[in-house]
């Protein structure tokens, strides 16, 4: 038997076996790309063994190196003992924790004992482990703020020295955005689409991004106060708009009070423990002599293991969401920050506010922070990254593009992947546009996709009118108000993505599955259905400079819902349809 | 070039990459085996890129399809980002978070960016996260005690019905063993050598098991009182030996006053919710009407999401530890309680008592209650089988049984390997000796590889003197007390066995690594080592009818420690020795 078997590979409790509900467990196998014929898993309680039942697994992804075959299976009983059988060649092997065994040798897999021991096993489904993210998070589209450049909506609290609207950033300058200018333009927001908002930090630091925290009980002076934030929240709320602020917790600003007392009081400042200080006297240059966040001598790391900063740290996280009635927290440079900590700022939030979403930054595979203890979800820059690789750079093709993305899906729960932080950029990225070299073309191909893909959208500020930037700080423009200098076309067509993702459930809530049959070269098709539903859309992008015929599945004749083109796509027969040339279109 | 990449395998934060202590990580790289030549890792901070160093991975264990290599890495900052280079027929490639990359293409693998944001990254090491077990575990040789059937101390205490000591067990008939019939043995365990016990359950239960629970706060009369178990814990630590617990938190007894209450006051119960009920009148038969253990009416399941039920039954844990002292918590069926509760227990354990140790009766593959948030090891039974499969079926040969220990010994980090809790046998399968067939030589060989295995070994009582028995009840007969009627020689032999371990530290601190060349057919040899320590102990087993021929790496002419035979092993030349059939030795 030919079967790689180096490649098949399950585990238990993992993103290969989950509980996607209380009493359902998802099982996946993964096995070398195009190695096995079928698949079927043996499955009992394994204290009543003799009613076993064998359930077939579906080939549902495949990447550039692995299939992957699923199934769902309803134990009667929550416990649940799985031998998988795997048929390639005319063959049939079974795999278990131990190994694998010929069907031939052993009708059952068993090892001397009557008890499936050698099995894997699901022991219990638990409800309180049961992965299971706030509910409005799948339905939500997300605009990040960069407060101090989105609107200055009161004068009278501008920093010193603030300059025009309109300026170029420079790393330290000010132009006096606020949270009063949030206020004042969500009916913008609401207009376009938006039901949540991201704020990166708004509380008071010396810098113009905040991440450096002086102050976590204080909004910043320059943005408001919390009277102002209460405002912002409710008048969001008014719209069922949620609103997410973002908690920098590995490390706090050089003004922070206790590092004052630190840098004032050497080994005997009673917050000497709040930090890892190398040495005394304290040194700054030329690396500082204490933890920091990368070699920033202004972001001292905080000790988040002593109790009191934990407590500390988890009682701004909840006494914001109890003063103010914000919906999450975004969580900055999350993985340098230990697990523990994560676990009790879970619990302390999920007390507090249980649908509070709450989001890691991490930029990798972040499987070690998403089995439900501690986040809810991560920024999915691996999707950004996917998507630059394929319209941008056009570095990778349809078939690679497609191999990466369903690598990317298999690694978490389904429904983590719904409420995956989805951002084509942000405030720590160039902009869309200018990574597109300003082609319009392919940043409205980039939009489609993020507003069709598996997960929760986020758009970063301006991108909706065509605002341009480079890496930090020219990333951070001051947003453009004037509408004659706004990308009308663009806005109308990112509110159409938004309206149609809010009209069809399967955008939101359907599993993403590529057409691997029209994924090749500069197309790819993909379609979001949910399972037992009847509604499935479909999504064909061609990148190249051909148009492309894309063949659209359906019972009667498919309606295009949005394309990024201004005219008709053109129909070729009932269900084929010709793409322009870099260009895309969803239809239902 | 040939090699399998779909074999290659890393994922930090897992058993193949972790922090080891505070500041340093262990790295494992995974292959198809045989396939690589060699394997380095170039690593860096990621925000100190300019300084990377390029370090070689040794290849440390194989099993039937993979090679394992491995290295240490301490970063400068505790941040590391990473990249493997690994080697096969004269080629070279990159692997990293994203795949593979040919070296002759890309000279350091990059992507386009300067940071390197598709290598594989442990963020930081954070301290609390770092697992670390309790220190003496790695020390202790445990004794499991069935207390129903060690020694009866006190026949004022007796059920009613007591058989005379020495007859059959039944499923349901009593001995009279209490806790002042431990006390009164201690030295005898203590002059074995013993360090530890582990008492099955001893609160208040209609069963001779006890595994279902009628009070947790109360010693089952029939085994003495609070006062009692405190002179036992009192009376152990004197002779410098701990004590430790079964917690049976999966589920109680019929009697348990809460279930009592549901059974009389239905859904009107104040206790309705500590169960899973599924509909009233409750039904136990043919089949129970709530979950329970198995299917077994009277083991009703608590439901530990419940917070009265998590705070009760942490509570009970708690208030043990406190008011006698002991010194651990064995947890019955704890794979089908969920883990938040275990988190909790955690906590709430290691803050009463920092150095309890929490084992967990888990019988297959435990990674996903091992990573540190939940306990400190599981009981190996994957050990008891690979034993049993090897020496006593001798349904494999030592080739696969060095594979599949070498395989379970890559499933968790070194630390967890140190304290992993290795049996040949409990009260819940049969004996050892029945196991082996009465064949003394077996269990001979069997109890030196147990008490010179990585992890902590513990004997089931009797074992040491001879004692035998089938599957449950017949493993749990009464102990032999009279002499006559012990098995002397064995007994002399364990001690032996458990005095070695106790003068040489590799025994307890080393990693066990097979000698590979010596590891075939019949005979297995593997050594115990620290690293960067000039002792190192080897264990040669020859399960085999001929005579085996062992090599003993040395640097001087090794020395014999223990042998199972009586009679010395002949040497054949300075550091070859000529193991009888069905023998084993040790030799440092």
């Amino acid at each position: 038997m030919s079967v790689c078997r180096e490649a098949i590979h399950h585990r238990p409790k993992s993103n290969l076996a989950y509980a996607e509900d209380e009493e359902t467990v998802r099982l996946r196998l993964r096995a070398k790309k195009g190695d096995l014929d079928g698949c079927q898993v043996l499955h009992a309680d394994k204290f009543d063994w003799a009613n076993r039942n064998l359930t077939g697994l579906e080939k549902v992804r495949s990447d550039s190196r692995f299939d992957y075959w699923e199934t769902s299976v309803k134990p009667d009983h929550r416990r649940l003992c799985y031998a998988f059988l795997v048929q390639a060649d005319g063959e049939e092997l079974w795999f278990t924790e131990w190994g694998f065994e010929s069907k031939a040798d052993n009708d059952l897999p068993t090892a001397g004992t009557d008890q499936p021991l050698h099995y894997f096993e699901y022991p219990f489904i638990n409800p309180v482990d049961v992965i299971d993210p706030p509910e409005w998070v799948a339905d939500a589209v997300f605009y990040q703020i960069f407060p101090e450049r989105f609107a200055n909506g009161n004068p009278d609290i501008n920093p010193d020295g603030v300059e025009d609207w309109g300026g170029d950033p420079e790393q330290d300058n000010f132009f006096g955005g606020d949270l009063q200018g949030i206020i004042e333009n969500l009916d913008y927001l609401d207009d376009l689409g938006i039901t949540a908002l991201y704020l990166t930090p708004i509380f008071e630091s010396t810098s113009n991004h905040k991440y450096n925290t002086t102050d976590y009980e204080r909004i910043d002076p320059h943005f408001g106060d919390t009277e102002t934030l209460k405002r912002l929240v409710d008048a969001a709320h008014d719209r069922d708009m949620r609103v997410m602020l973002d908690a920098v917790f590995n490390h706090c600003g050089r003004q922070f009070e206790p590092f004052q007392d630190v840098l004032e009081n050497g080994r005997d400042s009673e917050y000497v423990d709040w930090f890892h200080i190398h040495e005394f006297p304290i040194e700054f240059e030329p690396r500082p002599s204490y933890d920091t966040f990368g070699f920033e001598s202004y972001m001292p790391k905080l000790n988040t293991e002593n109790s009191e900063v934990k407590s500390y740290l988890i009682d701004v996280a909840t006494d914001w969401i109890e003063e103010t009635g914000i919906d999450g927290w975004r969580l900055d440079v999350a993985n340098e920050v230990d697990h523990e900590f994560w676990r009790e700022f879970r619990r302390a939030v999920k007390e507090v506010k249980p649908d509070a979403y709450i989001l890691g930054e991490i930029w990798r595979d972040s499987r070690p922070w998403l089995r439900g203890d501690q986040f809810d979800a991560v920024m999915n820059y691996p999707f950004t990254y996917a998507a630059d690789d394929f319209l941008g750079e056009q570095s990778i093709d349809a078939a690679t593009f497609t191999n990466k993305i369903n690598r990317f899906l298999m690694r978490y729960p389904e429904q983590v992947n719904e409420v995956l932080f989805n951002l084509l950029g942000s405030h720590d990225t160039a902009r869309l546009k200018h990574r597109y070299d300003g082609d319009e073309r392919k940043v409205r191909v980039a939009l489609l996709m993020l507003l069709t893909f598996r997960g929760t959208p986020c758009l970063y500020y301006g991108d909706e009118i065509g605002m341009t930037g480079g890496e930090d700080p020219d990333c951070r423009r001051t947003m453009v108000w004037d509408e004659a200098d706004q990308n009308r076309d663009l806005h109308r067509y990112v509110s159409d993505l938004i309206n149609m993702r809010a009209r069809h459930r399967p955008l939101r809530r359907g599993t993403l599955s590529f057409d691997r049959d029209q994924c090749y070269g500069d197309q790819v098709v993909y379609s979001c259905s949910e399972r037992d539903a009847a509604e499935r859309i479909t999504v064909g992008v061609n990148r190249g400079e051909s148009p492309a015929k894309i063949r659209v599945p359906s019972e009667a004749t498919p309606e295009t819902l949005v394309a990024t083109t201004e005219s008709e796509i053109p129909r070729d027969g009932d269900s084929v349809f010709e793409l322009p040339s870099m260009s895309g279109a969803v239809w239902k």
